[in-house]
């Protein structure tokens, strides 16, 4: 296992929630890595944590501990859990925020977190990142073994994220999440469209607007032009060049998106 | 003492002010572990600082170096300090941000930063964090002696945090600080609250607003329920489930939150 | 080569593209340190990467490899680069990020990346980070030589920032950056001021504003005073004591700042 132990949250940088994880784990193996990926996931969004997570995870070294934390049901009845893969650890609740990754990833073992020897001697009902996801980390990175930490689960809970469907002439998404430059991320994968599209240039429309591409780069687009694009988390987004699609558009999360085959010229009239 | 080296500021994250600190404590002790806690410190807000920092610092381990840089008057009459205690020491300005520290820690020594060998060869007016902190703590990391720093101070500035007081039925305090997820973090203890309360159920008001509980998690809310409970830094919070407590209200720091004695059932018409 | 590596970037905090190319290098160097300068730079606002990072990189130990990615012009023509300094390493576009590195440093020698040996197997047209700019620090990180990452560049790329001119009776110049305390940075070096002004107390206005000053610290101010200040970045900065001079002001970068030498007593009607 190893040193390496990343950090995702919806914590926000003005407490002092993280540091505190990061305390723990330090306390636990100060020899331990912390490695923030983000605590900006908007509060309780456990979709968008489960989507940042799975385009970050497997850039890490295999056996990674990533802590995942967006845990609006705190105290309450949902598990804790570790989730082991050949790339490594996932701790965090059981609450749908290891979707992809279960998707992604075959799961060598699922267990919950009840062995008190390796959670903070009180644990509070409501800051269970620090009292039970750190320090299972912690103990994780010294090389506990995953068995040792409570009994098997059979599958952890997965939530249904939006699909693209296949329409009469080609596909319907919808955008995902809007990073941090304004490009509108939809659920449509390159392979998907491929797969529907083919050679021919297709129309692309984000609500009512058609829009350009897809392009190679946001630097082959115009500026003021809006286009669709294949990003970095291998989805298709819509962007512009050196400019915030989001705001130029005022869509957000759930606008729809559509890609049509072309009609062949022979049919058009 | 150890390599882990804290920070916290109200530098935020835009510019380079927090990349200069490490900076300087790397380059004096290349072996040392920046931690970030917090940057998202309020502008000049000591009190603020004062409170993530005592809600983290006992998380790390024994030895760790606490910088905490919130710091109005640099370049004025204020001294640096550092503050020796078993948990580890603490480096900043003496203005208060470590009160809370000086009430919960047996203080080893405090010692005025004054040994110009452990300072930058030339110290800003404006940027002491990197000129005087920052390199404090690197050569602390390194092991120099806590008195070799300078003179021995009698004992630090501390602010008067808000207290609450007791009532003819029950205790009123204040919101103290919100949290990023809204939750409106009171300076009533769970102690004091017990103390006054006891095991029957109390009414408590944040404002005019009565509210429920105090409930043991976040998740025994209902939801659009505003309620109190006892959060992760021991203190009464009012929160809701999964929302925002303080855009709710419309309430923030310094609105009063009053806590009553349940009146006897006989004694009621 | 240092195990440290800096990253500077307007990648934001709430995506995982900054956790992405920590992946990366701690996948290729397992024992470097990645450190966070700022990941809050302005979308594409390449200047002031370029102000942030001159005003870091200096405090860090030589040998460190410095990680700088504002890069609106990803996947077009713009070549990736190398800078090798008696300092450290500089890593990423050639489009003026390192322009003031360029003014400060002596270069040693400037490559393109172009060996696919010490890149991502895949190499995407919207993410050089991750792909082309962390694996190139890491691969650094490790000790690779500069030379083999590929061909010497004559010289990189370099952005015109603008530039105090001398007036008839002093120095004219502009707000450069404004940092997170709302403090409006001037490109007017304490140099620049100290010859044109000499001894003699200085008149200095922002747009049409005079203010005093310059002060020797923010803590010499008077409450709701705007005034000049040599701050942290050796330039002058119009401040206010524990006050946001950007919104008491309502200027931001480009506002014109004059300093002109007092008239002689004598002289004056």
């Amino acid at each position: 296992m190893s040193r390496i132990i990343t950090l995702l949250s919806d914590f926000g940088s003005r407490d002092g929630y993280v540091g505190a994880m990061k305390g723990v784990i330090l306390r636990i193996n100060p020899q331990a890595l912390p490695v923030d990926i983000s605590h900006d996931i908007g509060p309780h969004d456990i979709m968008a944590g489960a989507l940042v997570l799975v385009s970050v995870y497997s850039h890490f070294p295999a056996g990674t501990i990533h802590v995942a934390v967006v845990d609006p049901g705190v105290g309450g009845r949902r598990r804790a859990i570790i989730l082991e893969t050949s790339r490594g650890c996932f701790v965090g609740p059981d609450n749908g925020i290891f979707t992809l990754i279960f998707e992604r990833e075959k799961t060598i073992r699922t267990v919950t977190i009840e062995n008190p020897k390796f959670r903070a001697p009180t644990v509070s009902r409501t800051f269970h990142g620090r009292d039970v996801f750190a320090p299972a980390a912690a103990y994780l990175s010294l090389g506990v073994p995953v068995e040792l930490f409570g009994p098997p689960l059979g599958r952890g809970m997965t939530l249904a994220f939006p699909q693209p469907r296949v329409t009469s002439d080609g596909v319907e998404g919808e955008v995902i999440h809007v990073d941090r430059f304004g490009n509108l991320i939809t659920n449509i994968s390159a392979e998907t469209f491929a797969g529907f599209i083919g050679e021919r240039r297709p129309k692309i429309w984000v609500a009512t607007h058609e829009v350009h591409g897809p392009y190679e780069s946001y630097e082959a687009g115009r500026e003021g032009e809006i286009f669709g694009i294949f990003g970095s988390f291998g989805l298709l987004e819509i962007s512009m060049k050196k400019a915030d699609a989001q705001k130029m558009l005022g869509l957000g999360r759930g606008a729809v998106v559509r890609v049509a085959r072309p009609v062949k010229s022979g049919v058009e009239k």
